[in-house]
Order: C-alpha cells, then structure tokens, then sequence
C-alpha cells in the first residue's frame, strides 16, 4: 500500500497546481498591464508579453493546456460579446459600405502578399496559399480593447474597424474552407456557397431582426423571470447560444458572441448592472485570451537566420498590405481616418494562429513556418496598440 | 492526404463540442432554477438536479471532463469568495465561541456516526474512518446561497454557520489527513499538528491582520494604480492568492478565497460597482458548480438493493448526526436558532465528494461505497434547502 498515499497527493497537487496557473497568468497579466500603463503604452501588449514571459519558453512557469486553452476560448468569446454590446447595428450600418470595401481589400492584399513571397521562395503551391490564409483575418479584439480602454468604440473609424472586422473574419474563413478543400485536392464550389450564404444570413438575420426583437420583447420578459440577476443571466445564454449557432452552421464562434451583444447593445443602455456585471466576468476571463497568445511564441525556432528573416518579412509585408488595403478602403475618411482603419485592422492575433495551427494539424505547413505565422500573428498584434494610442488621441467619441 | 481535413474538423468540433457543454450546462442550471423559484423551492436544487439530468446517467448530453471539473473548481472558489464578502471578521468573531462548539460537535458526531455503522456491518477499520471523514464537512456553499438568496448572511445564525464552517473543514481536512496517514499504516502527529497549527495561525492572520490592513491602505493603494477596474483586479488577485496560500500550508483553497472576501468586506462595503463586478464572474462561474456536483450521482450501482439501503442508512445518520450534533452547540440560539444551525450544517457537497474520490483512488473504499458517499454528499445537498427556507422565513437579516 506504499503507492497510496501518491494519488491523495497526486490530487491536491493537481488543484494547487491548476489554481497557481490561475494566480499567475492574471497576476502577471495585470502587473505588465500597470507597468506599460505606465510607460504610457497600451496595457493590452503589457498582459501579451506576461504571456511570453510566463510561458514554456522563457520562465516556463505556466504551460499551455487544455485548461489555459479553454479559458482562452472563453475570454475572446467574452470580450467579443462585450465589444459587440458596445456597437448598435444601426450605427454598424450607417458605415457598412465603407466597411466593406475595407474588408473586402484587407483580405486581397494580404493573401496575394503573403502568397507571393512564398511562391517567390519556391514554397508549394499549397503551403504558400496557407500562410496568404494566416494572413487574412483580423484579430479585432486586440484593437477593440485598446479602442474601449480609450472611451472611443464609439467614433466613426472604430465602427467601420468593428463592421470590416466582422465581414473580414466571415471572408477570412471562406478563403480557409477554399484553401483547405485545395489541400485535399478537392474544391466543392455548392458546399462553400452555401457557407457564404448562410454566414451573411446569420448576420443580418440578428443585426435586422433580432436586435430589435430584443429591444421591443427583453425587458416584459425580463420582468417575469423570478431567478436572481435574470439580466445578466439571458445575456449570457444568449452570448453562449448565438457562439454555438454560428460555429455550427461554419462561422467563427466569436462572431456568434459579436452579435449577441449587439443584439442587447440597444436594450441594455444605461443599464449599468448589468454592464458591471458583464464587465466583471470578462475582466476575469480576458487575461486568458491575451496570456495564451503570449504564451505560445516558440522562440527556439527562430535560432536558424532563415527563420528570422522569413518571419520578419511575413511580418513587413502583413503589416503594409493591411495597411496599405483597409487605408485604401477608408480614404474616404482623410489620411489620419484611413491610417486609422488601416492600422486598426494589423492585428491577426488568435485567428492566424487557428489557421497556422489547422495547417499544421493537415500536414501542409512545417514547424518552422508555423513558428513564422505564429510570430507574425503575435508581432502584428504587438506592432499595432502602440500605433493606435497616438494615431486616435484626440478624436472624438 | 486522405486523413488531413479530418484534423480541421476535429479542431472545429472540439471547439464547437465546448461551447455547447458550457451553454447547456448554464441554460439547463437557470432553466430549472426558474422553475424551482415557481415551485417556491430554492433555486439551487433546481442548479444541482440540471446537473443530474443532462449528466451521463440520465439523458448523457454533458460528460463530466477535466474541463467541466476545472470549471466547477473556479465556480466554488468564486463562489466562497463572495460568501467571504458578505462576512465581516468582527461579525464572526462575536459568534466564535458558539461557531467553535457548533464545528466541534458537528465533526464528532457524524464522523463516530459513519464509522460505528460501517463497522457494525463487518467493513474494514480504514473503510469505516473513511466514511466517516466524508460525513465531516459541511459543504457552506449551498446553504450561503440559500441565505444570501434570502439575503439573509447577516442574521447571528447564518454568521454562526459560516464561522462553524470555517472550523469545521479545517477539522474534517486534519481528520482526512489523520485517516489517510492511517490508511498508509503511520502516524506523523507531529506533522499533523504543524497543519492544525498553521491552519489556525492563516485564518487568525486573515481576521486579525489583513483585514484591518485592508481597510486602511486598500483605497489610497487602488488611487495609484493606472489599470481600469483596479478594484475589482485587485480582489480577484487576493482571492486566487490567498487560495494558492491555503492550499500551499495545507488547508482547502476554499478557505483561502473565503478568507480573502473576509479581508476586503469592509473596505469594499457601499462599492456597488465593485460587488457588481464580482457577481458577474461569480453568477456566471457557480452554475458549473452546482452542475458538476449533480452530474456525479452515478445511478447505475443503485441497481443492487443493498447499496440503496446503506445509501440512504448514511444518509439519514448524515442528516441527523449533524442536525443534532450543530443543534446542540447552537442550543443558546434556542430551538428554532439551532435547528436553522443544524439545517444549515447538513449539506456535504463537494468535500464529502473529494473524501470519496481520494478513498477511491488511495483504494481503499469500493465503487458502490464511493456511490453510497455521493449519494449521501448530493443527497444531504438535497435536502436542506427545502427546509432552511421555511425555518429562516421571518428572521431578521
């Protein structure tokens, strides 16, 4: 029986373990949050790095797993629900237009750009498609929280940032199910129609007739409920049950959590419970988000030179055609409106890392190449927050 | 290349697999919440028995995983943290002496409870203790829930509950540790009283030091720091800290988070945006809670007639051990004081579950004993809400 004693252990050390994670990643998240607060940069870059630093490849006191996976998933469809609480889809279609044609060119010129190096590389045909894929979709949570920690979701380029974002992630995917058809050597053209159809159904099915449902019908519901805290609690399955309906029918389920809060954005103004009570939640969940991406930069990759340099040109040329794409699409604005957008749109964030990670899962993408995505995705998202700051103070909410 | 689209699918539906557990086990918690509400039973049971049913006893749509497990994890810690909040350290202290006896008796009596029955019926001596040590601590969560439904924490027998609970699992983790030290055939006292000493030196420090520290320097400490929300950063900080710490010198991380509420109950009273922040994270956390517990109660090994008898034989030693061995302590409160003690004291929960499993895993209690246990931990968990709301009706809070 000298065995025993080991699992009883086994099992406390396992919750220790799991809640040290827990102290360290929001510890660490918001102790870099106050010193880049400090230094006058965005606190959001600040709970990235705590990421990097705590992570397996510098101090290695918290791994990436399951749990920090799931927490992380939890985060980013929390923060996407609290960014859409703060956009009213009447004022998202006031900008649609300009929208997209941001998104639609913030899509092109990044594909073909990071198509075309690679091909230029002498990459397959394949493998070079895929990082133009990384390269497509918009992370707009890192650019919404610097935009909400600033009081300016509000402000025209912020809306037309969200909108395009939304569309661009739609587009996005669609260029991953093509993509990843093309890698199985098959391309069924009716199957990624339908997607399409059925995505933008989704959206202007809740952004036209959900969000005013909600608005005529949630507080007489609301006011028959007997459960404590009824607000808080429909906002949340709704959050949930509109994040399950869009991956099911093959969106992203952050955008499913989009446009829950936009559906109660108009309802639930001045409502400031309910507001708090949504604030806390993602407050706790979002560090999870941001560590997790700092987490996962693999810095043992980038030993070799030809690593570095393909990572920083991926970087370079991610950066411009995003730039130099969405700016085009907002010029409309005036050059500081389109610097805006175009600077707003940089971060790929988590969804080039999804796209990195499905190519390498299917066998099409190296390790060193994954490295590379994942170092874009991580460096774009630290590039643009320090760009923003100064690019939107000054404008109006 | 056959193989390679079923790796993205597979991502996609683990993603997808995720949300829709969390969704269902939020949605079913606060479907039959609201119908318990109606039926005028407490909510709680209604959180508990959605756990039972979508568990996979019943109809098997959400099975328990290390996810689910993690969740409930935060949701009790959260969970005790916010019981913690509404307890201000004098307010304990004024009801030590009785808390004391109430947790002195309610440990004695259902621990030699457990252990004679299994005994009289020929179970070995490890066996029996473990039984015994599963019967010991009172699970606080559900009855603070009930009461702080009733808003009702304040009121001397509520504090007198919360305070012996404290205590009580303090004693029934130096129980645990006795008789798992038995179990591997030695006896460390001296290592045993080094936890119950610094077990009690951690609470005093809390109630004693912390908490007036808190009170004085938290607000010009929170005026300094640049983050938003810093308050509420700052509370969840100290919560996982604190819960780390109790876990690291032995105690259970509960009691930790517990302790932390306590520390900041005052300097936090009249800060609505601060409590509304915390119940956020906290309605949104409990639901996996109470749904995790529900979604333990294995039915299949009721099928032998034998382990129904002895489940509901523990079960009603349970209930009654500790109805009158609280009651008793509570005696000076008079009949209805003690009997809302005793009531409040009955439920196991969580702890009895854990007893269980580490039982389980050390080997030394069987399968049907572990269901008999959590028959009895659901059970017990069960069956007090429906009288604590009737016997506190008309208290003052």
């Amino acid at each position: 029986m000298s065995s025993e004693p080991t699992a009883a252990v086994a099992a406390a050390e396992h919750a220790q373990h799991l809640l040290l994670g827990l102290f360290l990643i929001i510890a660490s998240a918001k102790l870099l949050a106050e010193v880049f607060e400090r230094l006058r940069q965005p606190a959001v870059v600040g709970e990235i790095l705590a990421g990097v630093l705590i992570g397996p490849y510098v101090l290695n006191w918290v791994q990436p797993s399951e749990i920090s996976h799931t927490l992380s998933e939890i985060g980013v469809i929390l923060l996407l629900f609290s960014v859409g609480l703060e956009t009213k889809p009447a004022a998202i279609l006031q900008v649609g237009k300009t929208a997209t044609i941001v998104a639609v060119l913030g899509v092109a010129l990044p594909f073909v750009g990071g198509w075309g190096l690679m091909e230029l590389r002498g990459a397959s045909d394949i493998e070079s498609m895929f990082v133009g894929t990384a390269m497509v979709a918009t992370s707009v949570g890192i650019t919404a929280r610097v935009l909400a920690g600033m009081g300016l979701l509000g402000a025209t380029s912020s809306r037309i940032i969200l909108g395009a974002a939304v569309i661009d992630d739609v587009l996005g995917l669609l260029v991953l199910a093509v993509v990843a058809s093309l890698a199985e050597g098959s391309t069924d053209f009716v199957k990624i129609g339908i997607t399409a159809a059925v995505s933008l159904a989704f959206v202007a099915g809740v952004a036209l007739l959900l969000a005013p449902m909600m608005t005529r019908h949630a507080p007489r519901l609301g006011a028959n409920v007997r459960i404590s805290h009824a607000a808080f609690v429909g906002s949340i399955v709704l959050c949930l049950g509109l994040a399950v309906a869009a991956s099911w029918i093959g969106v992203a389920a952050i955008i499913g959590a989009f446009l829950a809060g936009m559906a109660i954005a108009e309802v639930s103004e001045g409502n400031h419970e309910l507001h708090d009570q949504i604030r806390g939640v993602t407050e706790f969940m979002v560090p999870f988000f941001l560590v997790n991406i700092g987490m996962q930069l693999k810095l043992d990759v980038f030993a070799d030179a030809h690593v570095v340099l393909l990572a920083l040109a991926i970087t370079v040329i991610a950066v411009i055609t995003k730039l130099v794409g969405c700016g085009i699409g907002a010029w409309g604005l005036g050059l500081r409106g389109a610097a805006q957008v175009g600077m707003g749109m940089v971060p790929r964030g988590e969804v080039g890392i999804v796209v990195a990670q499905i190519g390498l899962s299917m066998g099409v993408i190296s390790a060193e190449l994954f490295g590379v995505v994942l170092f874009m995705a991580v460096a774009t998202t630290l590039i643009a927050p320090p760009f923003l700051k100064p690019l939107f103070a000054g404008t109006k909410a």
